[in-house]
């Protein structure tokens, strides 16, 4: 039986990575990644056939991925984070239905043995570098276009407005793409506070970490990046200082048994 | 300095349990959780020093790991999944936050060093297990109006449907309460098709683990206990069949580019 290990990395730091991913990626001939992700594993990587493609070739990936292990390569496909959120997962199961419906060419890909290993994602990694700012209920939403039409990711910026859901936003900016983030500030400030906390973290759990502590009035994309998360709390979300330390939380309600 | 180390241990399967909580776990001489967590740590929990406070004394739990720290013991509190998510790291906070405000008398708290580990939450099992059922925007309601009024979870729902999002139900019901989760499924129900796919995990990634596909028009809370959980696709959610196997995938976008 050929099999496929289709595993998030996590944010960064490889004391997250779950030793099921470890051991999967130990037993696997051939791993299948973005080049910058395989950098991040550097030590664990010693061995192994490398397939580097470039972002924007996610599609090339996954293929790639079922073809050599519909070759009997024990293979990874690999992505930061958790790759069932934004990621590469989804591409795999849309390509095995693609081929159940029989829109592709691939027969063998359906003897593939495929196993999704999770992986902590930087929302996880952020609320939990300022504290506990998912502590109660949250949202993702990612900002690319490139993939769904502005008028659905406008609907749901509005309906996290509406609901008041923390936030995390996947891909705030790119380098093409800058004015988005702002919009979505602008929108949440019609059901939010200005002072609503926010958290900007570059490079989550990296050596170049760097973690902003500011709030949804101040908050500008020119201050984000391609690795920056953004998560904006709650109305009920509070920002802390203890000394020289800052703290996000996102309470439950336990003050009113406090 | 006295130091809290706050952390996740995942769904159960220990091989998702993060190295630097594993680390952490180690360097701990005493552990604070709800004592089944700590059976599901079993191997790892020998020459500790445990503090088993049932369900229900969440708060206790918290000021037992803040007082523990600040007598110089380096501590560990625990939960299952992640603990920054719909668990105990909020609560810290929340006891660090009335300290600050002088509505406590433990000054001793502001002097411990706080380090939260996320982990692996069961949204996240689930959707690995069953495929790729988080690929697109999704949020998390919790059910349990305990904390949080009902009409504030009504509205999330709501806004949930509105939004079109991926939705993951915690604490979907409990001993004390079950219709909650069937006017959750009545309400989305307005928003998307009932063919909609849903999954209930019950047990996720634990050797008793028992996975059900079914369809939001069929879900029923008869089915669902305070172990499972379940989570309901976006309407462009896809329940896809190989041979015996089973998926659940939520579509990106790239099948424009397929």
């Amino acid at each position: 039986m050929s099999k496929l290990f289709v595993m998030g990395m996590g944010p960064g730091d490889l004391g997250l990575v779950a030793p099921n991913a470890t051991k999967a990626l130990n037993a696997c001939s051939d791993w299948v990644a973005y080049g910058y992700y395989l950098e991040l594993l550097g030590e664990l990587s010693q061995g192994k056939t490398f397939h580097d493609l470039p972002l924007g070739e996610e599609i090339g990936r996954a293929r790639l991925a079922l073809d050599l292990a519909a070759q009997g390569k024990t293979t990874a496909l690999i992505s930061s984070g958790d790759i069932g959120i934004y990621a590469m997962a989804t591409l795999v199961f849309e390509l095995l239905d693609q081929q159940l419906q029989g829109k592709e060419n691939h027969p063998e890909w359906l003897d593939v043995e495929i196993e999704v290993i999770p992986g902590i994602s930087a929302m996880q990694a952020g609320a939990s570098r300022v504290g506990a700012m998912l502590g109660h209920d949250f949202c993702t939403v990612s900002l690319s276009d490139l993939l769904t039409p502005w008028e659905t990711i406008d609907k749901r910026i509005h309906a996290a407005g509406a609901g008041d859901f923390v936030i995390s936003f996947y891909n705030p900016v790119s380098r093409k793409r800058d004015w988005q983030l702002n919009h979505a500030r602008d929108v949440l400030l019609q059901y939010r506070p200005a002072t609503t906390p926010v958290m900007i973290g570059r490079q989550l759990t990296r050596p170049e970490e760097n973690i902003t502590f500011t709030t949804l009035g101040e908050l500008d994309a020119k201050d984000v990046d391609m690795f920056t998360m953004v998560s904006v709390g709650n109305s009920e979300s509070r920002h802390i200082q203890n000394g020289d330390k800052h703290w996000i939380y996102t309470p439950r309600g336990y003050s009113k048994k406090l």
